[in-house]
């Protein structure tokens, strides 16, 4: 049985971009998803976090948004790999593809391919009070802008880190650290206000 | 219901010092708690990881070993306020207090108190093949004691990391990257080797 | 004789928030000052840039812009503290102030308030050819907004760094890492265009 | 002429790793080199360490000790590209090569190849009162013995500080953060005792 926290190298990879184990790990903690939450994952990359998130959520459902080819084709491996049966994958270039889901509890953007309030915006139509958004940010254009709408939603609180990992690797007698890029993770609570109805 | 994640001030404190939010995510989430597994948390401070431990394994049970009387009482203050049953209090100076414990599938060190050492030694002699100790190191000393000590385990395999994280702090119309203090998490494994008996 | 590198403790400091010694020593280095160098230092704070600069430029000038009483205040104690001849301080708003200074080889800004592309363009209107703009940042919205102001001006490449320090402090018989904000240095250079007449 | 922060890519470099220009710049700054000083730079490696040290010090000189035939032939080009004269190469592996030395102000060690107790021995027999020793740690190890070393050296006193630099890569329309693997820094002044004859 799997548990938060995949090594990063069970995932089946192409050259897609993954998000790293630690940062994936703080994404879905910050996600707070329940056991029937109902997920979206926008840019699911290599369908990492999707998984992760399905995990969190085995009686919900989790909606991989990718408007990649290759990224689809390898969600698809690794949810064969992983054996998750609540992940429904769409592929389309968000917002688009918003239309399958009727209700969201929770919504991770790991990325936005620059439409960011345009996706937040789509999101948030179907997102429940008390419902979050969790969003990865590795430019300084995209951590800018999440914070410079989030600042205008008076409907929404968020919450900014930034997260720096490096990893000791084994050299010989000796523990180097090698450095990961560092991310910002914002996580936005909607705290009432419009609800779908 | 409380997922992996507490936020830091919900936690009763006192002049304890408590690990992080983003550092008890990483540091559970590396632990890999299986629901029905018996835990041990060494030098438990304010309860924090104890709690969070706890609620990761509704069917197992947690052990809290902490010295500081100021520390129990504060671990008793949050068992009560996060209402879980499966947590058991050792008020004492590890690796003493290890003979109430007779099987662990996991260890937590948030704090070692220098003898680290002779605890991860304590901790072996009733860790479960496949267990894993996962280990917080603050200081140059401690970090490069475990290192070396884990290096002549062959018994166990390690990974570590160091974790940096900075909170945006909203003011006025800023976000002001305030840093937390780098902390290294070392997760060690059991591979094999002797076994309680 | 001070060499570039001052320790904190020995710059006269009130209440106004100083630039850490590694910060400096960056923020110095990037703006590559010539011994006759003109500097201006906008946002001079206590003064602690101005000064390195100074002592970069024994034949040049230091202008430290300055509107806070109090930080000018400091900036004429630490001037007498180092004795250093060559700095005058404008008690100014930037971008004004700017009337006083005819050319500019290098400029820092350590402090904007609001008004970056504002200096920026005064700053510009009398920088020679070649030389630098260096821009500490402690804010998403000031990173941002240098950065998206750089890239419309084709006259100038720019450089940004993330920069984290952490100190080892000694207690008792460990090394404690503290960390120190991260703060972002943006290092512009005038590749050409116009210049002042 | 160049100043103290010569960018990584004015430097000839092999296969051989070379000290960023960051932390170059911090090393440099925190060994507080005097234009009259001696100086030995251990592990030099390309000489990016020497040379910036040798232009601090115009009227002394800067013994680069390197083991490595490819590294030596390296600080020669770099000599020669560079038009410094004050540079000594000293092809040896440390701490043999120091009896070339009479007197040391500074030392900076870049590289120890695990003899580091014996390079600061051989470094203190020359190094006046009041000098400094730089030394760069990538591993845990080197870090951690270098600390031990010095806390039982009452006759110095030591800082270390943590340093990780990002680097933001301008990739299209963003601003990419890159991270450079975290490296140490440790100050250690000779405070008294024994001095040479």
């Amino acid at each position: 049985m799997y548990q938060l926290g995949i090594p990063d190298e069970e995932f089946i990879r192409g050259k897609v971009p993954m998000t790293k184990e630690e940062i994936r790990i703080l994404t879905i903690a910050k996600a707070q998803i329940k056991p029937d939450g109902i997920i979206c994952d926008v840019g699911a990359g290599t369908g990492s976090l999707s998984i992760e998130a399905a995990l969190q959520a085995p009686k919900g459902m989790v909606y991989a948004i990718e408007k990649n080819p290759e990224g689809v084709e390898l969600i698809c491996k690794n949810v064969d790999k992983f054996g998750v049966k609540n992940i429904k994958i769409i592929e389309a270039y968000a917002p688009a593809g918003f239309e399958q889901i009727s209700r969201l509890d929770t919504a991770i953007i790991g990325g936005s391919g620059g439409n960011l309030d345009e996706i937040i915006e789509a999101i948030d139509r179907k997102l429940t009070v008390g419902g979050r958004i969790v969003i990865n940010c590795i430019t300084i254009q995209t951590i800018a802008q999440c914070i410079a709408y989030m600042r205008k939603r008076t409907d929404y609180s968020y919450e900014a880190i930034q997260v720096q990992v490096s990893q000791l690797q084994q050299v010989g007698g000796y523990d180097l650290a090698k450095a990961h890029n560092p991310i910002y993770i914002v996580t936005c609570e909607k705290r009432g206000g419009k609800n779908i109805d």
